[in-house]
């Protein structure tokens, strides 16, 4: 007898994770031994409440392919997280729901939050007998999921913040006689993936940004204001790129000179303004014309600088999970591992979800420079390949054309 | 004899300034009339030290027609304002410079200081038997140049607004579930034209953005409050999009309220954006859910949401500069006219540089709705038209090439 299948999406949202979920979507619809794909709305926390839609509907309207070039999560997404205690009743009632809609398999695409719910509900079934299979499908623009290359959302997102980071150079440098900062200040708490991107965007050597911060590197301001200035000795137009995670070496996040902060539901520090405070700073130590710029939320949903490379990955990681499903893996999230050999070449896989939820993957020390200002060619050669590509996004009277629940 | 011309920028950037500088130098180049055409470096300001080259350059090295979709201004701009007195002795200087390089006309692409450059020099010419032409060719995102129907640069700027709050407001209607409020600040110190343009953002109606607010309508905080109080029963995530220039009725910008907020380490006044000041405003008196966006300099430097039927305006406004100037004509700025009837066309021509140069052309209040936060129909159907068509921007190893003075 044929089973049904459920996709749901979680935590904040990338350019492509929909991209994932039209994989889970098309390779569900066409299998012979899939009856039903049933979409969660607002993930686990909206299907506790009932929420959820069937998926054939896309098909049948023929919006099913705009899906790929819609950023956002078409499903709606939630921050819940389970409890830690397996025998609270949430379980057993989630489980009971599953029943109820005769689901084989359950596909969770999302971060490092979503890959503990997956590994929550995997280990209830063990222990519980249950032989429905949980996958994780990960996506995060913070590329920070271990046992993976990288994540799909990254590649999308780094090109969006090298070709943005290159626009804002060229438009810092038309005053080029006379002297200024631009201070960039990109998403990433712990992890600089993202900062470290823009050294992409670099036409020639010594172009912006001259500077590069992660927060991998304790962030030392006396050394930051004499860097600058030397910078400044070389060229009159400064761009300089910091995580909004840089921290001093007690800990300290730059942006907590700055303002207060508050803390999201998972108690993660809410960041903002290390961009701010350092322009202030260097206005102040340096005297120079200085303007802070942050990137903001377009990092995460700009259709404008969708990587083709990024976007088939996370089409295929939708597809391969839901393969794995059908031969009967569980408690697994989908990885990629990159070829040996000159042309990039990236091959899915699968690893333990339980050794990826509560780790968090950093630049590695050795890609960025002694000096802490800059990254390494392994990083960019590492990176150049996950930003290849363009996607031509549908248009409807000269705006991108996006698919949205009604 | 064949003589020179001469072309220089001035003023912001924007995404098509370099389109007006290829329609300058592709028909002066292949004009039999024109022997060779000089770029000012750092527009007038860079031209009095001597700074300009041959454009000759970018033919011979066959990166001219990278000029088109490159953002920013590739001869450098200035922010220099020519003397109120025509007896200044600078203008001496000027015209021996012209004389010097056997100039016939100078182009000055740019906004109302620009414009009032090129009225200064033509009045010069004028009184002093120079038969030097002098045509300004208008370039700002802001839209605010009277006399003519819109500006090049407007259309991109505001296609790159109307798809970023497309984006901004899936990103916010991913947590569906929860109330929230997403201010989006844009730039427009006095005119709300790009503001505006968010308007067309919205994929149905009801959409976001739900509320709209220019610096042309004084700005309300307790009727802000109501507005998004009453908007929230209607639908949980809002997208509100301000002006960077909103005001209240003494003529206060909000954003001057800002400074009250906080202080840093230095005990400096944290100098915030009015987008900021709201966030905190809604987050204090609505208690609820907020995040502010500031779209920043990538209004006017985005390369990936160049408008075609901008573009090719921009280049247009350029080689039909260099045509009137031919024809003899000076003091003047090219227009654009559009035409009446159902489908969009507009026809280039000519205006008086001096009655353009000190006024400013704001949303009418007509194009405004009687509460004023939204605008209307009219507004929509004005500005549609404009940011109609894609321009496929050249690549080099994932990211846009861009053209750079060496």
């Amino acid at each position: 007898m044929k089973k049904n299948i459920l996709v749901g999406q979680s935590g904040g949202p990338t350019a492509v994770i929909n991209g994932s979920l039209y994989g889970v979507v098309t390779r569900g619809l066409e299998s012979p031994d899939i009856h039903k794909v049933y979409g969660m709305i607002n993930g686990i926390e909206g299907f506790l409440n009932g929420r959820m839609m069937d998926m054939a509907a896309l098909e049948e309207d023929g919006t099913l392919p705009l899906l790929k070039t819609t950023p956002g999560a078409y499903l709606g997404s939630c921050r819940y997280k389970l409890p830690e205690d397996l025998s609270d009743p949430v379980y057993p009632e989630l489980f009971a729901r599953f029943a109820d809609l005769d689901i084989q398999a359950v596909f969770y695409i999302g971060g490092n939050d979503s890959m503990d719910t997956v590994s929550k509900l995997s280990r209830y079934a063990a222990s519980h007998d249950s032989d429905i299979r949980f996958i994780g499908i990960p996506k995060t623009i913070d590329n920070d999921l271990v046992l993976t290359d990288h994540t799909p959302g990254f590649g999308s997102a780094a090109k969006y913040v090298a070709s943005t980071v290159r626009e804002i150079g060229v438009d810092a440098s038309v005053y080029d006689n006379k002297p200024s900062v631009t201070i960039v200040e990109i998403m990433g708490r712990h992890a600089g993936w993202l900062t470290a991107a823009s050294a992409l965007a670099r036409k020639f050597e010594g172009d912006n940004p001259v500077l590069i911060y992660l927060p991998e590197t304790a962030f030392d301001q006396e050394r930051f204001l004499s860097q600058t200035r030397e910078a400044l000795k070389k060229k009159n137009n400064l761009v300089i790129c910091i995580s909004e995670g840089i921290h001093d070496a007690d800990g300290t996040f730059i942006c907590e000179y700055a303002s207060e902060v508050g803390t999201d539901t998972f108690g993660h520090k809410m960041l903002t303004g290390s961009g701010k405070y350092l322009e202030n700073l260097v206005k102040e130590k340096l005297g120079i014309k200085v303007r802070s710029v942050e990137l903001n939320v377009s990092q995460r949903c700009s259709s404008a600088c969708l990587s083709r490379t990024d976007l088939e990955e996370a089409v295929r990681a939708g597809s391969f999970a839901l393969d794995c499903a059908m031969e009967g893996k569980t408690g697994v999230m989908i990885t990629f591992e990159r070829q040996e050999g000159s042309s990039y070449q990236m091959v899915p896989g699968t690893a333990d979800v339980n050794q990826i939820c509560n780790e968090e993957k950093v630049v590695p020390a050795g890609w960025i420079t002694p000096d802490g200002c800059d990254v390494t060619e392994s990083f960019l050669n590492y990176a150049r390949p996950l930003i290849q590509g363009q996607v031509e996004v549908p248009q409807e009277d000269g705006l991108p054309h996006f698919i949205y629940r009604k």
